[in-house]
């Protein structure tokens, strides 16, 4: 054993874990690694027992990830009941899909029995119709129907990311009954922040933060202190939209009602935060051209998931292509437009996708709106022209001394501000019409935007030399 | 009155305000927005305060950003003592800094004593040495402490971020007696999810959740249902890192302590939010080239924050332009090669783009490692082979059909592969690189990748065209 292993053994049961097993870098520290690598080689359950069983869920997805492939499903097995199924929602999914498809499904099912029902769904959603069937089979009646009622709302609704465990009771109740419920009752969730009044039909009257339940004497009635559930969420919302209400008005956790307003599950905002990480994570990736493609697919998958995009850019790079041999001629005589061309339309796309990000974000966030949108239209113009006529000069000097021609200088400068005016009206106009389309702006703006910057840049660089020179 | 208006006032006072003044798009209902300018107008301080005042905090932001500049300060003029400051924390700093610079520092100071000092200090960081001394200087004196040393944290800390006010007993006390105390004390900030445990230093023993006080008999002591504070956040330390702490522990609200452990604040999941938005944000914005720009930004504003990046890339456009150069003699004979070689550099440059959007992203997110860098970057070299070997196929299929000549496919096909290998390891070490030297991969990566596939696309190109044909 070396020096470092022992140092790490000896030290007492630490309370602060994430010391523990994170370095600087917020990686897995390497000899924390070494060690449940060799225990897991030496079968050495009770290593694993004392210092991976104790792992929050997210330190635990952290180690699944970081460990070898085929070690995962071996520590698993060897944790056996004191592996905490939860973990397996904080890991990637095609490792999730790797390890689920390979457990048998009455582990699965016996681990899942302990599972609050939000992170149940989210393991159970992605499996195939007959191992869901299986497992489910397997589960306590309510459970099953619990996690099937939650199983049958749309992917990504506000229904599938709720916990169906709840408190709820009804409005005549005093604040005394309600604690003295609380302190009685085995069967509570794990935690929560507010209790909900409903009625005997389960509609829902009411919510009460724990706090103004703390506040108030015990003989006061609960209906004197609930307040309006003014956001109540239908199970049918999309979960994006939940997010949104979750943020504006900074909401801990809101009730999710079905069609008749009856209450039937929880969101609460963990959840929700990991929606707006989501939903900002696609915008991101989308911009970059890249689809739903997580770092632990495969060569073939991710080559798959780029194809698409590339091969629409191929598409617009033979227009521009296509655009510059109508001007063959000229290039020909005068090689310079040759080398001095790929400027004009690179700083024409740049110019563009700054204005179409900003655009996308204003309207992810919802701050670009029919209100404001033609002040930023304008504002954009202004700028394109402003940055049109610094450029424009800049390159116009630059490219004239070069090739020792104030013609050039004055053509390359003339076609620089026309593409950057082009590129700030396509980087917001483009966006703004896929937006009011109904199509998601960040997808495919970006294609759109730079097809414009080339294709403008080009033709208004050779166009004008042609016309002056020929 | 027209009938839209009528059927709007007769409305009940809704309690549902969601609906009331949003659209389907979510944007301010028009018809509101119209009858909140006659109001304005006709200085109906009646109409104000029954249909603005009784908005949410993020509703009233949303108003003030979307009514006419010069409506707002009489807007929160008229609205008097009804004004909910809060409301400016939800607005665009360009807007907030117009109104609170121009509102008395007397009606500044009197409703920010009213605020919850997480609040407080939002508006208050912004303000100018003077104005910020002048406010303080009206409060009282426990206040003024408080937010006084809330300021002196950095900014982007969570010495910032906290809120100052919470309840914390000591561990001896029991549970009736908390409950007890909390019924009695008038001072409770407005709202909390956990209460903390202290010793007569202020040092943070522990912290309870109001549901394991709802749930314990009342003789039991809070020191035998306290849990450790696993996570109690350095005040110093920065908001992201915070941020990243709360949602890998799905924590809904953190002690902040002093260098000597003292309890200080309370750092809550709503601005961690914020926090979590604005990183993914700024991600987003640096990725397109800029920098921390608003929507209500001046044309001039926007130049300026978008004219650095435009130059280095203008810088690094004639070094891709001074490489064409040297290869003059070669486009002056083989024309077709100016019209297909920005078709080699513009799709690396999006290959490049998608390998680094992958990356920046999985840095950001840290899920990307020492552990697994190097299995990422064989994956992405085998990507930019595989995609390099369909596109250059696939080109120098049409290029060779297009001018009739075999050889420009073989070279434009060969070049492709090349250019789009070089795509995929600059993609990924660029920002890996610049990660580990401390940089933000988001800032630069782009520039440094695009230039590698700028400069790599034209001299393969036109290199192998040089030696083939010359």
């Amino acid at each position: 054993m070396t020096e470092n292993e022992d140092e790490f053994l000896n030290r007492p049961a630490a309370e602060d874990s994430h010391d523990d097993i994170y370095d600087d870098e917020g990686s897995i520290r390497h000899d924390f690694l070494t060690m449940v690598g060799a225990a897991i080689a030496d079968r050495d359950v009770l290593f694993l027992r004392q210092n991976v069983a104790r792992l929050h869920e997210s330190e635990l997805g952290d180690l699944i990830e970081a460990i070898q492939p085929d070690q995962r499903l071996s520590m698993i097995r060897l944790l056996g009941a004191d592996f905490d199924m939860t973990a397996l929602t904080e890991v990637d999914e095609t490792i999730r899909m790797q390890i689920v498809d390979q457990m048998p499904n009455e582990q699965i099912a016996a681990a899942i029995g302990d599972l609050d029902s939000d992170d149940a769904v989210y393991i159970l959603e992605d499996l195939d119709d007959e191992d869901r069937e299986e497992i489910l089979a397997q589960l306590p009646f309510t459970e099953r129907v619990r996690l099937r009622r939650a199983l049958d709302y749309p992917e990504s609704s506000a229904g599938r990311r709720m916990q169906t465990e709840f408190v709820a009771v009804p409005p005549f109740w005093t604040v005394g009954q309600t604690i003295d419920y609380m302190r009685d009752e085995e069967d509570l969730p794990e935690s929560f922040t507010q209790i909900f009044v409903i009625d005997p039909t389960f509609k829902l009257l009411g919510a009460v933060n724990l706090d103004a339940i703390l506040r108030t004497k015990r003989a006061v009635k609960i209906e004197t202190i609930m307040h309006a559930t003014n956001h109540p969420i239908p199970a049918e919302m999309d979960q994006e939209e939940a997010a949104q209400l979750f943020e504006q008005y900074d909401l801990l956790s809101a009730a999710v009602v079905d069609e008749n307003e009856r209450l039937v599950g929880v969101l609460t905002i963990d959840d929700v935060v990991d929606v707006i990480q989501e939903e900002a994570e696609e915008d991101l990736l989308r911009l970059g051209g890249v689809g739903d493609e997580e770092l632990s697919d495969s060569i073939a998958e991710t080559s798959r998931s780029r194809v698409p995009w590339l091969a629409v850019n191929l598409v617009t790079a033979f227009m521009a292509a296509s655009v510059i041999s109508l001007f063959e001629a000229t290039i020909e005589e005068i090689v310079a437009l040759a080398v001095l061309m790929p400027i004009v339309a690179g700083m024409g796309g740049n110019a563009g996708s700054q204005t179409m990000t900003v655009t996308v974000r204003a309207l992810a966030t919802r701050n670009l709106d029919i209100h404001n949108a033609f002040r930023v239209v304008r504002r954009e113009a202004g700028v394109g022209l402003l940055n049109g006529l610094i450029f424009g000069v800049s390159i116009g000097v630059v490219a004239g001394f070069w090739f020792q021609d104030p013609n050039i200088g004055g053509i390359i400068a003339t076609a620089m501000l026309i593409n950057m005016m082009a590129a700030a009206i396509a980087g917001i106009l483009i966006p703004l019409s896929l937006d009011r389309f109904g199509a998601d702006p960040a997808v495919a703006s970006a294609v759109f935007v730079t097809t414009v910057t080339d294709i403008t840049g080009f033709f208004a660089f050779l166009g004008l030399a042609t016309w002056w020179f020929m």
